[in-house]
Order: C-alpha cells, then sequence, then structure tokens
C-alpha cells in the first residue's frame, strides 16, 4: 500500500521531535498503523537542520505554509507552529481542501475549536488534538473513549509543567517564586516572558479542552477562571507542609448542580494523595467517573519527543482509518496481524536483575565470608548487608542483602551452593528489585 | 436511529455492573456513542435480580447462553462469564455468526486470544477486551493507540488488586501474609481459593496481554513466568522498607537485548516511586515509550462499576464504529455535536471551596476575635488557625487559617472587610483547599 502523505508546519521544538519519531521509529509505527507515513512537505521560517534527526526524509521544505496545505499530494495537515493566526487559517483551510489535521495547539482549539470543529465535520475529516492537553499522556483518548461509559464527576490535573517545576523547587529547597522563576528561564523551563506559564492561562487553554470532554459542552476558555501561583510566597509552602498539605497550581472542572466549575488556581491538597507527589516538569490528570471512580493519567507534559509522542499517535488514528475497514482499524495485539514478531520470550534464567536476600545463618565468624565469596564466584556483587545480633539463646540471625545486577541463572547457582551450607538454616528468601527509572 | 441490540453473558458481578451502568448513564452514554444501546438478550443461570439496577430494561432474559449468541436480533455480545470453557465456544460462535465481541475475560484472552482474533479478521468484527487488563484504567487503549509512536521500553505494572491489598496491609500494619490473606477472604477481596491471585496467575495472564501490546508478539501465557507473594514475610517488608524500599507484585514486560521478558514476582522497588505508593486494592501501570518517556495509569482494578465501566467503553467504540462514518467515529468534543449541552459554567464567585488564609495582624488582643467575627457573619467557620509569636520589635505577626467550604462570593465579602482593618496590614494570601477525594 502507498505510504500517507503528510504536510508539516514548523520545524521549531515540537515539529523536529514529530520529524525525530516518524524517522527512528519508522518501521513500529508502520506496523502499527498498517501503512508507511510519509512527510511529503513541510513549511518553516526558520529551523535548525542540524538538531533535527531525520530530516533527509522529508519530501520538500519550504517556507510557505500555506502551500502545503494547498498541496494536492498531502492527505494529514499537522500543524506545529502555533498561536492563533495564521494557525487558525491553515487550519480551516486544510480542512477545506478536505485534509485531515493533527494539532499540538491547545490555544487555537481552547479558543477556536468550536468553530474548526464545524467545519470538520461539514468537510468530513478528522482533528486530532491529543498533544494540545499534557503532552504525551494520552488524556484526551482516555476522557474521549476510555471512560465513555462515565458520567464525569470532577477533572483535576496538573497541567503546567512550567508552573509545577517551580512549586516542586520551592517546596524542596524552601526557596521564594522569583528566585525559583529565574532558574527556571535560566534552564529553558520556563519562557523569558513566562506570563501564559505562571499565569496559568496555558493551563487554562488546556482546563477548557478537558472541561468540554468530560462534560459535552462547547469550548469556552473566557469562562474559565485563572489565578496564577506569582503571589504565593515560601511561607505558604511552608505553611502548607506543617497542615499537612503541598499547593499544586490545579486545572479543576467540576459538574456541580448549578453548573460546571472551570478554574485554575493555586490549591492545597493532602500529602498523601498521589497528585501531590506529582514533582517537577511531570503532568498528572486525576479524573473522577461515576463507575470507574478515580483514575489517574501521568507523565511528560510538554517537551519535544513527548509532545511528538501525542502527535504521532493521532497520526496513526487518522491512518487507521484512512487504511483499513472500520471493524479493524485498531489492531487486536496493537500491530497488524502480519507484522507480529517472533522475537524469543526469554527463560527466566537469562533475565537479568538486582536482588534482595534473606537467609539465617549461624551466627559464627567466617559464616558471612564463605557466603560473600560463594556470591562473588558467581559474579554477584554486594551493595548493602544487615546483620542483626542474635538475640539470647539464638544460634542463627537472620542475613538480609541487597546485590547489584546480576543473571538469575548466576544468582540460582549461587543460591543452591549457599542453601547447601551448614551454616545456613532453611530456603532463601530471594525477591528481586527493580528500580524503574528512565 | 435504531438502538443498538447487544446480548449479555453472564448477570454476576460484572454482568450486575454492566447492566447498571448502561442503565444509569444510558443518555450520557447515548449523546457520546450517537445511539441508544439496548440490552436485547441476556443469559444467566443464576442472578440477584433485586441486586442489579436496570434489569427491566434488558428485552429478554433466558438461561441459554448459546441462544444469545445465534440471536439474529444481536449485533454485539458481551462475554461476562469467565473461565476457558463454554466461553471460547461461545465468543468464537459469535464471530462466526458475525457479531463483534465484548470481554472481560483476561484468562480466556491469555490463553485463546491468537485464535480468537484470527477468527474475528477473517468475519471482519471486533474483538474488545480493555477490561481484561487492570479493571476500569483504560490501559489498553493508551498502550495500542496512545503511545502508537512509542518503541515501547518496558511495561511494569500493579495489575492484582488482592495481592496488592496484601501487602500494603502487611506494611502499613506489619502483620503476616496468611493474617490478612484471611481478612481479605472475609472482606470478599480474595477468593475462597486465592491461588489465582495470590500465586500470580491473574497477573500472568494480564501481563501476557500487556507483553503482546508492547512489543507485538502473539500471546504466549506459557512463557510468562509466574512467582507469588506467599513466601514474602512480614520481616522482609520490614527489611524492605529499612533499605528504602517498598515491596509490590509487579508484572513486568521488558524488551532486551536477547529476546522479550515477561515475568510476574514480588519486586522491591524505591519508595519514592508513584508505583511505590499505590495502595490497597488499587492498580497502576507504568509504561516506558523511548519518546514519551515513563508514563503512569492509575484506577480501580476490579469491581462490579469499574470493570463494567471498561467494558461499555469498548461497547461505545463498537457503536460509534457501526453507527457514524469513520472520519467522525469519535466526536471531537466527546458528545455527538448535535448533543452538546448548554449547562452554564459558573462565576467564580458561586464556587464553593475551603480556603487556606494567610495575613499580616496586629500582635494585640482582640484582634484575632475580630477576624473569626468577621467570617463568622459571612458564615465561614474556621478549621485550624496557626499564630506565631512576634519576633523582636515586631508588631505584626503572620496569622494562618484554614476555614470549612463556603461559596467564593462570602469569603471575598469576608475578605474585603479583614483587609479594611487597621489591625490588618497589606493583602491577604488566600489559597484555595480540595481534598480531591471520593
Amino acid at each position: 500500500m502507498k505510504p500517507v502523505k503528510i504536510g508539516l508546519l514548523g520545524l521549531g521544538t515540537v515539529g523536529g521531535g514529530t520529524v525525530s519519531v516518524l524517522a527512528n521509529n519508522a518501521a513500529e509505527i508502520a506496523r502499527r498503523a498498517g501503512r508507511e507515513i510519509q512527510i511529503a512537505h513541510a513549511a518553516a521560517r526558520a529551523y535548525d537542520a542540524g538538531a533535527i534527526d531525520g530530516l533527509e526524509r522529508i519530501g520538500r521544505i519550504g517556507d510557505d505554509a500555506f502551500a502545503v496545505v494547498e498541496d494536492p499530494e498531502v492527505e494529514v495537515v499537522i500543524e506545529l507552529i502555533g498561536g492563533y493566526s495564521p494557525a487558525r487559517e491553515l487550519v480551516l483551510r486544510a480542512i477545506e481542501n478536505g485534509k485531515h489535521v493533527v494539532t499540538a495547539n491547545k490555544a487555537l482549539i481552547a479558543l477556536h475549536g468550536n468553530e474548526i470543529f464545524a467545519v470538520a465535520r461539514e468537510h468530513g475529516v478528522t482533528v486530532g488534538f491529543e498533544a494540545a492537553v499534557a503532552g504525551g499522556i494520552p488524556i484526551i483518548k482516555a476522557v474521549r473513549e476510555g471512560l465513555a461509559a462515565n458520567h464525569i464527576e470532577w477533572v483535576a490535573g496538573i497541567i503546567n509543567g512550567t508552573g509545577n517545576f517551580i512549586l516542586s523547587e520551592m517546596r524542596d529547597k524552601g526557596r521564594d517564586f522569583a528566585d525559583v522563576l529565574a532558574e527556571a528561564q535560566a534552564l529553558g523551563y520556563a519562557e523569558a516572558d513566562p506570563t501564559f506559564d505562571v499565569e496559568g492561562i496555558d493551563a487554562a487553554h488546556k482546563l477548557t479542552i478537558l472541561g468540554s470532554l468530560a462534560f459535552g459542552i462547547p469550548l469556552q476558555f473566557e469562562r474559565c477562571f485563572t489565578e496564577g501561583i506569582s503571589k504565593i510566597g515560601a511561607l505558604d509552602v511552608a505553611y502548607a507542609a506543617e497542615l499537612g498539605y503541598r499547593i499544586k497550581h490545579l486545572g479543576i472542572a467540576r459538574r456541580g448542580e448549578q453548573g460546571i466549575e472551570l478554574r485554575v488556581h493555586p490549591t492545597l491538597i493532602p500529602e498523601r494523595r498521589l497528585l501531590a507527589n506529582v514533582d517537577g516538569v511531570m503532568n498528572a490528570v486525576l479524573v473522577k467517573g461515576d463507575a470507574v471512580g478515580p483514575t489517574l493519567y501521568y507523565g511528560a507534559g510538554a517537551g519535544a519527543l513527548p509532545t511528538a509522542s501525542a502527535v504521532v499517535a493521532d497520526l496513526v488514528d487518522v491512518v487507521r482509518t484512512l487504511t483499513t475497514d472500520p471493524s479493524n482499524r485498531v489492531p487486536h495485539l496493537a500491530f497488524q496481524p502480519d507484522e507480529l514478531a517472533d522475537t524469543p520470550v526469554l527463560e527466566m534464567e537469562a533475565v537479568e536483575t538486582a536482588y534482595y536476600l534473606r537467609l539465617s545463618a549461624l551466627d559464627q565468624p567466617g559464616v558471612m565470608a564463605r557466603i560473600a565469596s560463594i556470591l562473588g564466584e558467581h559474579g554477584i556483587s554486594i551493595e548493602a548487608i544487615k546483620q542483626q545480633e542474635p538475640g539470647e539463646g539464638e544460634t542463627h540471625v537472620p542475613l538480609v542483602m541487597l546485590t547489584h545486577r546480576v543473571r538469575e541463572r548466576q544468582m540460582n547457582a549461587a543460591l543452591a551452593q549457599i542453601e547447601a551450607l551448614d551454616s545456613v538454616q532453611g530456603e532463601i528468601i530471594r525477591i528481586r528489585v527493580e528500580m524503574l527509572s528512565g
């Protein structure tokens, strides 16, 4: 089947990330989507060619965005230039030309979404905007499809990474708002003009979208209450902690008896809540449905590759719709049935992890040395050890060790030898250790 | 448009929940799906009629499950009887009859999914199984669609609520495995025969499915390594805590250089990880993609209504596919464009929250009383108060209060009066408080 031809508007941070993801994961994405995806035509005023992997795969790069949306070869337009204008005109023109659209532009959707969706409906095309809310977290798909059975009661989210980074730093280091903001700007987490982030306008765009998805109301950005975090002092962060709370900049959409609440403001939340423990630039959205109860979605809310992840997910959705019959739109096992791999599933003995070990050893000189030496012979190094004094009249003591990573095969061999020692009693308890980090 | 006719197999916990969700949220679900959903024909050996809301909406209830899958009126079959047989035969027969299928049966999919999906493909129907993994959390949709741009590196999940409840109780109360298991059985969180849960078989079914979705390999339950939690002692939980870890029963699927790891076993994970803080019967799945980084999905992994939430989400997916043209399959704002509501978005003054207040007050008798009395006059009661001794030479002290919930309008009026007091200096800092609970 012929590749799907894409038009790309913008080669900045997210545009560059999208080019890279489509290049790096091309084969895997095609195995999922059922068809190759090719960027036939891109437009950007200026871009950093050296910083973008896969730029050479783009059919044509020009500087006229309107030429892309008029290009008859292009089937799907990805809008990543941001702002209201000419983004609005470009998106509307693409739709009028019968092209599907994918955008990461939250401001555009929050303010002009009602108009854009109406025109898309007339022309029978899809507008994907997963990347507009909470970056790489598939929260729009979760609310719009995954929770479709629910009467949604409320949504509460940390949906601006810059603001969350500032509040996290204020809390961790006891620092002041202005001080942390300056650092965030130096690190590139905050813009030179931080108003959109710290005054909550960016979060209000996203909350407007979430509120409409949750409650089935038209987008009404102008009705969203917005308060920033610039008045929060180090003193407030400290008092909140003393009272058992953390301060987070939340977007809250709630369905009440009189109407719908749409509000972005700093909020004290109990420190034991998962949402209270979402720190740094990470985002998270908590959704309360009447059937499912609370569900939470966590991940990177910004950045080139996480945002590109959402853009390309929307693109795969469109390609699947264009390519297969509706009943097989999403392949049962995520990849097209003919594209499943025969990668072997490993025996447990071939798996490498770190280990926690607990055994009961005779409290006698040389026993520990013997155990350590058996571990060493099997290439197992000890990271931490805990040994207790024996109680009155006890001959054996519990010995607890954490090891570095090693193949299960070696660990099995070592444990068999250790269990065979006269100085070791009973079975060794072995629990695998995983750091679950990047 | 005519309602979509559903056949339902099983009126147990999840079957009953599904009937209730479809009854209670009928209007909202139809506004999302584009069509009403009607249970035309259900089959169950025995059921508790008094415990199921909406039973009267079912067209016909019999005791012959095969009659349902042969019923020409039925377009979609929901299989909620569980087990391998006759579930497999019923699902295959439904598919052969051209009916779409939705199932919550993880054992069936993990063991017979390859066969079932192949037959479904031949007959051009969809088999939805969102409810088979992690109950109400839309994790299958997230992995299969939301993260489609990613090369997935690993998936790690708490995917059995019973096991997680036991480990959480062991940690919180320092209790032993057997002791907590007995309680879990009494509470109905664990089956009389707890083998499937505590020995990790249930988790292995789910992990097998997640691994296939993440890596595009056929379902291979027989290759999944499975170790239960019954050997974990109170001592291990305590030692793990001393070392900065928590013990969780995880399902881990990881793509390595030699092959794919599929393993369910107790695991020590660092205590600061969000996954380490998922307690009780809740489930959570952490997915690491190369573009998006780590994302986490949290919610109820079992129970009548949460599982029904996933069953009905699959059903809405099918109905949307049956009903609208592919480009408008999922309405942009979740609800069909003609079904958006005109529910008003409230003014902030009409919103009710609790408040944190910080102000600078003259350190003088009667000042606090005056402030409290103004708050009282506006119907605002104080939940907690913190007042500091003044420093050397200071005339004003910071005064911090938490209030009970009240309308913003009353708070605004009260704060205006308090700010006008001579004994209060500068602006009052006001931060809203939300408990984010049920």
